[in-house]
């Protein structure tokens, strides 16, 4: 099958009404990837070298997010909505260049697998002009039916003009289609609209190529793999589906989720065998975490790399960027971004640690923050290997600690400091005795919340 | 039904022994309520004009709820307790004032829909004198039985006075009435306690309609509407549907949940369209959200307003009094509590702003502390627009930083700050060079944790 | 029963290779505590005076376990894995001091209950030499059968041995076992290897009893309660069981769990009644908290014991050595480690608190730290009963803060503090008028993110 060519179509012009957004649809998200996204993904995965997507009138967000996501996608624009058929005609100049199969796909179904596509393909490779997704549906009523006869698909029936008998079928056509490239064009063209709606129905093309006497075949999948996305209820339920896939996936690598049902991936999310991840811990896009690593509760990762044996948190976050090498020790109510830790770093409360290098084993006090904004513009920190930020210090960016050096506690430090050196910018203390028991006597309650 | 009067009462006098708890029953919460709160909000939706609760003896906590939730409830107090009929009279003198319907709620039964009540009004209104709320119940034993006979009410068997055939029955007595009120009076009046307790029960006024030859009728709702409260595992299970209830409501609404199942909402939470709430967000009462914000995982909110566009969190809090205006950006590890943040303004980390106003566009440095508290009083900070707040410095209240002002890292503000001048208040930095080198040879590490 | 003694054989010498872990299977936690921990401890509860710990060989880490929750275990180690007959016998030196019972448990099956097992000797001493533990299997596929005939086990069939009147028996051997222990080493001398593995099979005793006209017995569990532990899928289930248990446990203790299935608790916590916990609560081992408290949203707790209503986070985290007396505050992002804090105090934010004392009512500020750690050794911190720390302070360890004293905001406190003094370590302020107005003029914007 890797010889054959495939043109992969994914529908995306969609209003999507019932979302109730001003965001398309197709733009919504689930672990933590746009449904047009896992769409174009999981055509990817089944081999889709070449991509199509039509996009509805003046929707400039959805054809960016689909070269976002493919920079080689072709996008078209489906100007008027005149069904199915209709808008996988707009990509009339892709199904002009050869392919051996052309797929299509809906990008509001985003739970589809790539072997699912993969085994769509195998169909037409093996024997089958048209292969057509059904799935056994718990609830047929609205779907419409597969009518199938001696092992061929004779029509998709729409449930209005069923039969009682074939409302008794339970195979319901889940809308995705594989065609064979050199029959795709001529049957789509041949698809009319003289139907209630006057709409071009991609259902159609069922019965016009038996009428050629081409074969369409069925291949089923699980419905909750073909679920559409059509409300807020539904994208929730599809990101569950992700979630419970991706949790599954990870446990089954040998990594330890105590509680999986309260840890939230994203579709690229990587843990290697033997980390740990505590309850209530959220993975943002681009995190890669290696063995031995310890996720504590209450974490949020994103764009960060953890490596093996780290600590994190609870109550940590790490923000794009962020890299950690071994054995680096992050604890609560530390944040750190854009920032290279070298092995053994400590970074262990109430910090933030942002643009910034920081050498081995270097410690970095509580409430110690690198400024890296001064309002205007952003600048870089290097700590070096075995400094010691002292607490509640502040690093004016852009500046240079030394390799070992000692900053006081309290420190505002605008100017580098050499290696080895300790660097004061503090007051002297001084104490002014009985001024708190006279300050009880004259200071009045006034207010307290 | 708008023309007929209504007198509510709700039974909020029993012990709730078997919750184990040294708070009333009915005071426990569900929904960032009291269970007794959710009784009258129901009432109030089912347009109860007078409310009548009936507490127990010495119970000032319980009347102060109700007429903390609704000021004008008039409250009766059961001082022995001889049954629900007697309950009920101890509110004679409401009783006595005329009202079309009156309602019988129980303040533990915190589910029970709006809908449901007017629906029992609706039957006094079209036919009935008494309306008896029933459910199906998926386990009968041990509640009493509702006896239907030609489309009427004949009677309520408790289950040990019920014959084989009845105890077959599976429509439930739930506990809750609605009653003609020209008649409530006399016939509770004529309930008497000719039974093994000496108690006087309110479902006997069923049996002393039908012999006076007035209709009692049987309503309908769902067991789930009905469950009582009587265990914390009960109260869990009570809070568990009022959640789903707020999660479908918001998703409904058009609000993206992530994860509906980790997100707790208040009664009273109001979101818009298009807010998005990731994982593990608590809502407390109070919270109203705009249109586009997005509230980051771990995020508490409690008596809050965020407008449109607002980013509140990872790990952010806002305590009541948090008001914050269009494209506000909140980040981690920052409270902000009764506080008027203006257009634009930026809390990005690790900072508290208490008690202040925030001029458009701020940006609060991480670490930033407005110091409302002198361990007396309480003050207030002013920001102007367009300031900046150096990192880790501290406002001591009451203090103005003037518009377009900037804090200079690490300084502490005891004075006001003209507009457009920059504040310093620390130290120059000096450094010692070779200290930190020298010291590692002189201190002997002797313990670490 | 109390008179009989009783010796525990618990079998931890499996390798665990479905677990994809470089620690052995029974070290895995679940609910805070190692597998194996969990099986000594239900054999403790049960009244095994006696532990015997079978480990695999080279398992010196399985052994230091074993011995860290008991210390008085004996460790054997099975040198070669030759069956279960074969691991039990390496403990054939505490076989041969004589024991009334022996209890035969696995250490990857931690969720058997005490109750159990005493149900187990309860056989023995009435009637049985020998109890097999079974269990009613939704799928008995693979199972060992267990034969009954007339009250008596008469055997344990394998799956691959079984007849088609014996497959269908649901009733399946859960593994664990007792034994009269005068039998015992009998019984397991007697077992052989004849059979395709070559191995020695425990289960082959209860043929060889019955041979001698012993009594063998089958007492039921539930299946969930003998699930064993393979894979990292079985060890979350494993948890999200003891979880259920130890929420139930919880609730109808009297504490109140806002959304229980959002708490996570230690096998050894404890709540009195009337604690209030909110969502999103972790509790790691060693907690104790009184009456009272309030356990607020997104808090973790470890080694810590929280008094009578105190309240806790949202967002706060207590390390071991954390000891909150009565009506302590401690709020949200405050890290609280080994440190004493009196009735009164309150920690309200942003606040690190290590190493220390706090006395009554003092008051720690926002962002106030303790400087315990000097980059080589810990030190402690001492503040007096009503002191009042200034926000963004820092003590600076070892140091003590008189009663009554006054640390002023933005101070770094190196030196004692008298009581009721107060003690500044800060600049003046200075301003320069006009000076942000110029720079925003000459300052240009190269980058933002």
């Amino acid at each position: 099958m890797a010889q054959r060519t495939c043109l992969t179509i994914v529908l995306a012009a969609g209003e999507g009404t019932r979302m109730r957004s001003s965001l398309p649809k197709v733009l919504h998200r689930a672990a933590g990837r746009t449904l047009l996204g896992h769409a174009l993904a999981s055509a990817e995965g089944a081999g889709a070298e070449r991509l199509a997507v039509i996009v509805g009138p003046g929707r400039e967000d959805v054809a960016a997010e689909a070269q976002a996501a493919r920079p080689d996608a072709q996008v078209f624009t489906q100007t008027e909505r005149l069904g199915t058929a209709h808008a996988v005609l707009a990509a009339r100049e892709a199904l002009g260049s050869p392919a051996d199969d052309v797929l299509i796909l809906f990008a509001d179904t985003p739970l589809i697998r790539s072997s699912t596509l993969s085994r769509m393909r195998d169909e037409l490779a093996a024997r089958a002009d048209i292969a057509v997704l059904g799935f056994r549906a718990a609830d047929p009523t609205g779907y419409g039916r597969l009518i199938v006869q001696n092992g061929s698909l004779a029509a998709i029936r729409e449930e209005k003009d069923a039969s009682a008998d074939e409302r008794a079928i339970d195979l319901c056509n889940a809308g995705l289609m594989a065609m064979a490239g050199k029959h795709a064009l001529s049957l789509l063209d041949e698809v009319g609209n003289a139907n209630a709606k006057g709409e071009y129905y991609l259902t159609d093309v069922v019965e016009i190529a038996r009428a050629r006497g081409l074969k369409a075949v069925v291949l089923e999948a699980p419905e909750a793999e073909v679920q559409g996305v059509n409300t807020r209820a539904q994208l929730a339920s599809a990101e569950a589906a992700f979630q419970q896939r991706l949790r599954a996936a990870a446990l089954e690598a040998g990594v330890t989720l105590i509680a999986p049902e309260t840890v939230f991936f994203s579709s690229d999310t990587v843990l290697q065998p033997d980390v740990l991840v505590e309850p209530n811990v959220v993975f943002g896009p681009g995190v890669h975490v290696e063995s031995g690593a310890v996720i504590h509760a209450f974490s949020h990762l994103e764009g960060a790399h953890v490596g093996s044996g780290v600590s994190i948190g609870p109550f940590a976050r790490l923000r794009p960027g962020a890299s950690l090498a071994e054995g680096v020790r992050i604890g609560n109510f530390v944040e750190i971004k854009n920032a290279v830790l070298d092995a053994g770093v400590k970074v262990n409360h109430l910090a933030y640690v942002g643009d910034s290098h920081v050498g081995e084993n270097a410690n970095i006090g509580a409430g110690a923050i690198t400024c890296n904004y001064d309002g205007v513009n952003k600048h870089r920190t290097e700590i070096g290997a075995g400094a010691f930020i002292g607490v509640n210090s502040a690093l004016v960016a852009p500046v240079t600690i030394g390799e070992g050096a000692y900053v006081a506690t309290g420190s505002i430090i605008t100017e580098n400091v050499p290696a080895d050196a300790l660097a004061v910018a503090r007051s002297r203390q001084t104490v002014k005795p009985g001024w708190a028991e006279e300050r009880r006597k004259t200071v009045t309650k006034t207010k307290r919340d």
